[in-house]
């Protein structure tokens, strides 16, 4: 008969206790397989347990597999073959510790301190009171309605661009949007990217193991000559402005790209818009998404770089016929952005917030590069330097006067507690990348920081 | 020279019309490649307009690439072929209104009305206090260090897991999670799901289109014997509690599937635990990451299951060797969840509000199961139905006594206003699937709902 002992005041209750004690012995093998255990009542009359713990403890046996019961016969050990012998579990990697710098140009986070957080937590408390329980119930597979309508008057508005809220797609974040594009518009499809690119857009593609291109640009960016040629069905472009080159695509070359996808089935301009909201002289150049007219581009924009990097709110916007398709083989998908963040943006835009920050940031954007640019220019570097490409967006370039290779450049600065984003880094053809080019991205930069790090770089030219 | 009209209180500045002007004469051909445009200054004064004004134009102009400018020559007009002809876009298509049903028995949403929104709208609001701008700054990559800590040690709480933080990955639901897990595993590898299943998971693989077999389940589940048949590399299971079938894999089966993993590099074992929070008898059943010695078994749970469809946060736990190959390939994606939501969820969970929701919840659902239950064995279908798998989670099943066929059945309940989710809905090959057994997803019904649509369906057996 099974005697065990047990702990009357371990915490741990007498069932727990018993149905531990039956499950090692069957574990070790001290109770064989088939073998029939006692009845519950012979059992807990053997044991001074009740019957209801004895029943309990069995039902968790059976519940897990340990042992089964036949009707009128009783309970019998099921057949387990012990576990494998436990080996030394890896040990866990820990996350390694970033190095700090002093100046830091390549992080090109947003500056929070200017966001209006404060009318934004607003917003969200009365989110919370305003849509209260509705909160817990799932959006649509494409978004919130009330964030799309609000998505598409502020593209007509702001962008001239007409779209149907039905055409919007909300997800957390662009890099999970390609994704569903992938999907969308098939593996078997050979996709572009630029090159020099923002790095992470080449490798989403290549963690998705699709067959990509990579294309060389030229001074007004992605040419359809070099698109023909490469065999690409399916190219990722910003043409409003490109990182880290600053190029804004000409209008011909626009419409060669768009002639380019119309000549055959199947072609499509994937249009990144990422920060065509922070362009300093004239007005937003306008997009090609508009000046489409037989539905081969898909456009794309996100949030996080005019809000925070932590809101993780994006959308693409599908033409007709690709949004037919999407719903019928990707609206399964649940939305990823939750329902309460898509409420909090769409109450905020819908106040004209969004607007407002944006051209605030606008400003003060263009301050901040102007506060730069003039630091570098009146700086130790002076004459050492020329500055590129400062019409647009949160980054320009800087040509450094200098023998050294940019690996060389790097770590000498780096020495210096300088970290440096280098042009040739964003080429995936490095031979073709031009040499001592600095992408700086300045919204971040502190000025009296940059001045102390730029002292420190000057000292480059004087070892 | 050129000549245009102006409006003076259009609410489009001057600059602007002058702009418009100029690239509509440039894209219907009137003004030629190559022409030369007169200098600011002659513009200016022949259209009256200040020379700042033409400047603005001139330069929004060579932003767009409509114009180009050449040092000491003047201004040029660019080489554009007109855009093709615009074609009628197409129309968008809207979305279908969904049909209402008197009883719906296939919607499994979580009854939001037991959620304790007061307390977690408090946790939001605390959250906005205390964490305040610092919620604007991103997460790591695999989520929040509070999140991920207060998550292992509910699980070695309540689920007897020992699990380091840095092994959690934080993504905005389990669909976004299978994702990354075959750009993790490779697309090389085979996947197995389980036939019967929840079908999003095997269309997610589809969507990918990975390699992919489904197996047949026998009465314990997946078998290790049909999974080696079917040249699999890596299964996807829901060992706690299988839906729609309610299996509850005996410890038997579990072994035998880890030493299916052990036998052979590169096999893994997706360990879905998606309702095991929802065990309504014993305790819970000890999950197969934990039984694991070989770093075979990836574990994936969610939160919007338990707490709100809306709460786009899941997680996956990854052995040692897969969290560096993960750090390594795939950390350059951003979390994809938003910061504020990761505070608010830790915060709600190290008050000890998640646990208590769930002991509430699995109180509140084994009521509703039993009442749900007792109606339908008390109502007009007694004698007509046998109810099975009724200890674990959201849904149990009821096999209907009729002679017809799934299809004709399920015809005939919506012609009565029942939505139906049959057994055989959840099966691909068909030809196994049990005839006339009802899931019925109970958590949402409501009482009287449910007895008047079960008389409604009794009438199917006298008509």
């Amino acid at each position: 008969m099974l005697t065990y002992t047990f702990e009357k005041h371990s915490g741990v209750s007498l069932y727990e206790q018993l149905y531990r004690h039956i499950k090692e012995d069957i574990l070790s093998g001290r109770l064989a397989a088939g073998e029939k255990l006692p009845s519950k009542r012979t059992l807990s009359g053997h044991l001074e347990l009740s019957v209801i713990t004895v029943k309990n403890a069995y039902e968790q046996l059976i519940a897990e597999g340990y042992i089964y019961s036949v009707e009128k016969k009783g309970y019998f050990v099921s057949r387990i073959d012990r576990p494998p012998h436990a080996a030394a579990a890896g040990a866990v990697p820990q996350a390694a510790a970033e190095p700090v710098y002093t100046l830091d140009l390549v992080t090109n986070s947003i500056s929070a301190e200017y966001f209006p957080f404060t009318v934004w937590s607003k917003t969200m408390r009365r989110t919370i009171l305003e849509q209260d329980t509705g909160l817990l119930q799932p959006t649509p597979f494409n978004g919130a309605l009330e964030l799309r309508r609000v998505i598409a008057e502020n593209l007509q508005q702001f962008r001239g661009m007409t779209v149907d809220p039905e055409q919007i797609v909300i997800g957390a974040g662009t890099e999970f949007l390609y994704y569903l594009l992938i999907q969308l518009l098939g593996r078997e499809r050979t996709y572009a990217v630029e090159d020099p690119g923002y790095s992470k857009i080449g490798r989403i593609y290549e963690s998705n193991q699709v067959s990509l291109r990579r294309i060389a640009l030229d001074e007004a960016g992605l040419s359809a000559a070099a698109l023909r040629q490469s065999g690409a069905d399916v190219v990722h472009i910003s043409p409003s402005h490109h990182y880290p080159t600053g190029i804004v695509m000409p209008i011909a070359r626009r419409q060669e790209l768009l002639r380019w996808a119309d000549e055959q089935e199947g072609r499509y301009i994937l249009e990144d818009d990422y920060d065509s909201e922070f362009r300093f002289v004239g007005r937003p150049i306008p997009t090609m998404f508009s000046a489409d007219r037989h539905e081969r581009v898909i456009y794309l924009n996100t949030f996080s770089k005019t809000i925070a990097p932590s809101i993780r709110i994006s959308y693409m916007i599908l033409p007709p016929h690709l949004l037919a398709q999407y719903r019928d083989r990707l609206s399964f998908y649940a939305c990823t952005v939750s329902s309460f963040e898509q409420h909090t943006l769409a109450a905020f835009m819908a106040q004209g917030r969004y607007e407002q920050h944006i051209n605030r940031m606008r400003n003060r954007y263009r301050q901040k590069r102007d506060a730069v640019i003039d630091a570098i220019r009146t700086g130790p570097l002076a004459g050492k330097v020329e500055i590129m490409e400062q019409d647009a967006g949160l980054h320009f370039l800087m040509r450094l006067d200098t023998e050294l290779t940019d690996d060389a450049l790097r770590r000498a600065a780096a020495g210096k507690g300088i970290r440096l984003a280098l042009l040739s880094d964003y080429y995936h053809n490095s031979a073709a990348a031009p040499q001592h080019v600095v992408v700086v991205n300045y919204s971040g930069i502190e000025l009296d920081t940059l001045r102390r790090g730029l002292a420190r770089l000057a000292e480059l030219w004087e070892e």
